[in-house]
C-alpha cells in the first residue's frame, strides 16, 4: 500500500494521540487518520484540573484544547468520542471497537495503529476504596464530580503528596476547605530528594495543610452522617466529607499485553526510538510507554504532557516517512531519545521545579559517583529590591563533572532557572559549562553572576579541588571540629550545636586557635563564606571542609530529618 | 619569583578588576593584590544607577556591592580608591600611581598587571556638549548629579535609545518628567533587529515618551533662563531642563596604548583566551577588551558586566595556575571563548532580551546563509488564565540549522525564554535540539510544547522542506497572491492590502478558486493556521510560501518600518 494512502487508527486522543494525529495529517494529505477516544473529550488539559476545581479556571470549554468538530474542520481527522477499542488483531491488521453509546461493535482495519491509551489512576484495593466520596482527578468528567463535591465540603482528605495532592491542596485550601495530606513516604514530590522536598512541605504547613508524612491510608468507610472515615497506617481516624487519591497512574496497557506485544518490567509498552513497538505496524506513544532516563540509562514511566507531545510527533513522522527523514537532506531522524523528567509545581506561591535524576534515582541505579552542591541565590542581584532566595541542589558526575541532576524551589524564576539546566543536560554539559553559561542580567532580571553560573563555580570549585565537601549526612556523628565564620550577630541568632563561632573577617588572625591534627567543618549563611575560609585554611596547611549551603541547608535538612517527630 | 609570593596589582575596581581580585586571593593567600580605582568606589552596581536615579533603589549604599573596608577585611586585598595609574613601564614590569587627593605620584612595581579600566561614555565633540545640564551616567557621582538635576526638572532630553536610554526614559517618566528620546537610527536597542526594536518603541510611545528615530543631536545652547536648548539633525530645537548622554562607551585603553600593547580595529585591548595581553606579564578584563562573538567570530566590544565578571576569574587564574590547571588532572582550563551578547531590557512593563547575532550583525560578518522565523506563542498554557504573548524572532544557519541568535519581546518569561536559546547556543546546538528539549511544563509556566520548543519546530519544519517561507521584505513588491486563512471576522478586522481570505475550515473544498501557476503567500494570526494550511496546499501541487509570524509580525514589521513617517 501506497504511504500516501495509509489508513492510520489512533487509540486516545488525548495529548500524545492528538499530536501525533495533526501531524500525521500535515505531512500526509490523503492518509485516512481515525482517533478512537474512549470518554467524552480529546485534547482536553488535564494539568489544568486541579485549577478547575480551584476555581482559578473557570470555564470547562477552556480545558478543551481542540474538539472533534475542529479535528473534522482543520485537519480532515475523524474523532470517534466514547468508542472503545477492544481486541487488536496483529495478524488481520484491524482492531475491534465498541461505540459505548449503543453498545455495538465493528472492526477497523488499519495500515498504522498508534496506542496513545495513556494511564490510569491508581486505585489500591483497601476496604472501602469504592466508596462514594472517593475521588480521583483524572478527566473532566471527574474534575466535575470533585468539582461538586468540592462545593459542599468543608474537610478534605488528599492521599498522596505528589504533584496533583500539592496542587489540589493548594485549590481546595483556596476553596475554603480543611485540607489534610497523607503521604506514605517521608517526603512529599517523589522526584526529589527529601532535603529539597521540605521546602514544600514547610510551605503547604505554613499555608495551614494538615500534612502527615509517613502515614498512608489503610481503610475507608462510609459514617451514618454521610461522612467518610479514613483510616490511616498509624492507626489513626480522621472523618471528612470528601477524599481525593493521587497516588500515582499507572499505563494502561491492557490493549498491547493481550495484543502479545513487548512491555516493559513496569508494565509499560516498550518502544524503538521513533516509538515503534515490537510490531512493526504498532506505535505506542505517551503515558502507556516506558521511556529511558537519559542520566541513569533505566526505563522509567514518565506520565508528563511534553514527552508526550513530542512522542505524537515522532511517532507520526515515522509512520509517514518511515525510520528516516528521507525527503530533506540534512535534517537528522525525528526520534525520541529519552527522557530528563523535568518537571514543575506551584504550591502557596513557591514554585518547586526538577530536572535530570536525583539522588534517590541515582542510588536505586546503583550511580554513586557523583557530588552535590547547594545553594541559595537570590532570584535577581540583591541591590534591586525584591530579590528573593533560590534554594538549588545541582547533582554531577565526581568523574568528568557532568550534570546528573538539578532541583529547585524558591517564589522566582524557578522554571527559567532549571529550563536553563535541563537544555545544558540535554547537550550533555558539563558544571564547567555552566560555569561559562552567558545569561540575561539587568537589576531585576539576575545576577552578573546568575544563580545557574554560580551552581557550575560552586561545583566546579569543588571538582577543582579548591572546595572539598563535607557530607550533612554525617553531621550528626562526625569528628571533626565545626567553625561557623558568619559573625557574631548571626551565630547568636541560631547554629548548628557544637559549632565555635570565628567570623570570616578575625579568621587570618586567630589561625593559632584552629587545630591542624583534627579536621575542620565550615559553616556559613548559605555558603560563600564559607568558601572563602576554606581557600585561606586550606592554603594554611589545615585539613577542611565545607558544608555546602551552609545554614540554609541546615534548616532544610533538618526538616527532611525531623518530620517524623514534629506534631501533626 | 615564586608563584606564591607575586604582586598582582589591578588597575580599575568595578566588575572585572574586583572579581579578578578576590579570585586571585582565593587562589593565592601569600600574593600580595592591590586594586587601584581611579573613582572613589570600588564593586559598585553599575547597571543598577537608572533605578537609583528613578528612586526604585533607594539607598546609595546598597549599589555598593563591595567596599574598600571588605576588601581588606574579608579578602586581605588593598584598595587604593581616588588613585590613577598613569604610566607602565613594562620593561622595569612597575606602574606610576598618582593619588587624585594629594597629587603625589609613585612607583608600585608589579609581577602580574591587570587592566579593568573599563569604558568611558562618548561625549561626542559637539557645540555646547560642555555646557551644565548636560550628563551621563556612569558611575555613583553621575547619578548623583543626575538624581539632584530631576528632582528640579519636569523635562528632559535622553540622546540614544540603547539600554540605558530605555531605562532612563522609564525611570523618569515614573518620576514624572516629560520625556523626549533622540535615537539617530531608524530604532532602538542596536543590538536587536529593527522589527523586534519595535516592540519597544511602541512601549516607549505609549507610555508618553515622546521618541524620535532617525534624529540625533548637532548641538546644545544654554538659554537665559537656565534651560539647555538642543539642536537636532533635522534642524528641530527642544528646550529641556537636563540632557542625558546614552550613546554608547568607548574602552578606556589610552593606558596600554601608551604602553604599547597591541590593541584591536574598535580600540580595545587585545587579549587571548586566557586573558593575556600581548604582554606575557599583563592581563585584561572587562568593558577595556575586545571580544571574539561566537556567533561572527569578529571581534566586539561588548560592555556587559557577566563577561566582565568571568573574565576577571579567568585572568586571575591565569595568573596564579598559569595556563593550565595543574592542579587538577580532570578539569578543562580555564578560558574565555568568546561572547554571544546576551542582554536584556525592562521598558514599561515589557522586557526585551536577544543573545547571539541579529541579521544586521550577520549580514554585516558577511555571512548570509541563514532563516529567521517569527512566533507570538504564550508564555504559558492559553487554558491558564493571564498568558501573555511572547515575541520571539529566532535565526539559524540554513545548511546545519545551528542557532545563530535569538531575540524576544513580551511581558513575562523573556529572560528563561533567551536564557534557555543562549544555553543551547553555547553547545553548539541545532534547531533540532530545541524541538527536542524538555522544559517545565505546569499551566501556569510554559506549556506542553514551551515557546523555545515551537521556535525550533517552526524553524526545522522549514528546513525539512515543510514550511517556505516568504520575504516579509518583499511583501509589497510581490507578484505572490496574498491569501489569508484567519476566520472571515478576523479578517474583517483588519487584513493586508490585496490579501483574499479563504479561512482555514473551509480550505480543503475551496481549493479549486486557488491558481496552480501563481506563488501563493499565506498569512494568518500567528503563523500557526498558515502552516496548516501550506501543508494541505503543498500537497496539492500549489506553489506556496508562508508569512512567518503571521499579523503579528506584519504588524511589527509596518511599525519599524513606518515609523520614519509617524507623527513624532
Amino acid at each position: 500500500m501506497s504511504a500516501t494512502r495509509k489508513r492510520i487508527l489512533i487509540v486516545g486522543g488525548v495529548a500524545g494521540g492528538a499530536s501525533c494525529a495533526a501531524r500525521a495529517r500535515r505531512l500526509c494529505e490523503t492518509c485516512e487518520i481515525v482517533v478512537f477516544e474512549r470518554g467524552p473529550h480529546v485534547s482536553f488539559a488535564n494539568c489544568g484540573l486541579p485549577y478547575f476545581v480551584g476555581d482559578v479556571i473557570q470555564s470547562e470549554a477552556s480545558l478543551l484544547v481542540a474538539t472533534p468538530v475542529l479535528f473534522q474542520d482543520r485537519f480532515n481527522i475523524q474523532v470517534q468520542t466514547e468508542t472503545e477499542v477492544i481486541r487488536i488483531d496483529r495478524g488481520g491488521k484491524f482492531i475491534e471497537v465498541r461505540d459505548l453509546k449503543s453498545g455495538d461493535a465493528r472492526i477497523e482495519p488499519y495500515d498504522a495503529l498508534v496506542l496513545a491509551t495513556g494511564a490510569q489512576p491508581i486505585r489500591p484495593p483497601l476496604p472501602g476504596i469504592d466508596l462514594p466520596g472517593i475521588y480521583v482527578l483524572r478527566t473532566i468528567p471527574d474534575s466535575r464530580k470533585v468539582k461538586a463535591a468540592v462545593a459542599n465540603a468543608s474537610r478534605a482528605v488528599l492521599v498522596g503528596g505528589g504533584f496533583i495532592g500539592l496542587e489540589m491542596a493548594e485549590n481546595l485550601v483556596h476553596r475554603g476547605l480543611e485540607v489534610t495530606l497523607l503521604e506514605l513516604a517521608d517526603q512529599v514530590l517523589p522526584p526529589l530528594d527529601p532535603e529539597m522536598a521540605a521546602y514544600a512541605a514547610r510551605r503547604l504547613r505554613t499555608n495551614g495543610v494538615n500534612l502527615r508524612l509517613g502515614e498512608g491510608v489503610e481503610a475507608f468507610a462510609k459514617r451514618p452522617d454521610g461522612l467518610v472515615t479514613v483510616r490511616t497506617s498509624r492507626g489513626k481516624t480522621i472523618d471528612t466529607d470528601l477524599v481525593i487519591l493521587g497516588i500515582g497512574v499507572k499505563p494502561e496497557s491492557s490493549l498491547a499485553r493481550v495484543a502479545g506485544l513487548e512491555l516493559g518490567a513496569l508494565g509499560g509498552i516498550r518502544v524503538d526510538e521513533f516509538m515503534r513497538t515490537s510490531d512493526p505496524a504498532i506505535w505506542a506513544v505517551g503515558d502507556v510507554v516506558e521511556v529511558k532516563n537519559r542520566v541513569t540509562q533505566e526505563w522509567q514511566l514518565v506520565p508528563l504532557a511534553g514527552p508526550a507531545n513530542r512522542q505524537g510527533r515522532i511517532a507520526a513522522t515515522a509512520i509517514i516517512h518511515g525510520s528516516q527523514e528521507d525527503e530533506s537532506a540534512g535534517s537528522p531522524p525525528m526520534t525520541f531519545d529519552g527522557i530528563l523528567g523535568t518537571a514543575i509545581c506551584a504550591v502557596f506561591g513557591l514554585t518547586v521545579a526538577a530536572t535530570g535524576a536525583s539522588e534517590k534515582l541515582l542510588r536505586r541505579a546503583g550511580i554513586n559517583d557523583y557530588q552535590r552542591v547547594y545553594l541559595h541565590p537570590g532570584h535577581h542581584a540583591s541591590y534591586f529590591p525584591g530579590a528573593k532566595p533560590t534554594h538549588i541542589k545541582l547533582v554531577f558526575s565526581t568523574s568528568e563533572g557532568r550534570i546528573l541532576g538539578a532541583q529547585a524551589a524558591g517564589e522566582a524564576d524557578v522554571a527559567r532557572r532549571i529550563d536553563v539546566i535541563a537544555t545544558a543536560m540535554m547537550k550533555g554539559a558539563t558544571v564547567y559549562d555552566l560555569e561559562d553559561l552567558e545569561l540575561c542580567y539587568a537589576p531585576q532580571f539576575g545576577a552578573a553572576k546568575d544563580p545557574v553560573n554560580v551552581a557550575g563555580m560552586v561545583a566546579a570549585n569543588h571538582l577543582r579541588g579548591d572546595l572539598p565537601l563535607a557530607d550533612w549526612a554525617e553531621l550528626e556523628r562526625v569528628e571533626a571540629l565545626l567553625v561557623d565564620v558568619r559573625t557574631e550577630a548571626e551565630y547568636h541568632t541560631g547554629h548548628i550545636p557544637n559549632a565555635q563561632n570565628i567570623p570570616l573577617e578575625s579568621l587570618r588572625g586567630r589561625l593559632g586557635e584552629l587545630p591542624k591534627n583534627r579536621e575542620i567543618w565550615l559553616v556559613c549563611g548559605v555558603g560563600q563564606r564559607a568558601y572563602y575560609a576554606i581557600r585561606t585554611l586550606m592554603q594554611n596547611g589545615f585539613r577542611v571542609k565545607v558544608l555546602s549551603g551552609g545554614m540554609h541547608t541546615y534548616q532544610t535538612w533538618s526538616d527532611a530529618t525531623d518530620h517524623l517527630e514534629r506534631p501533626t
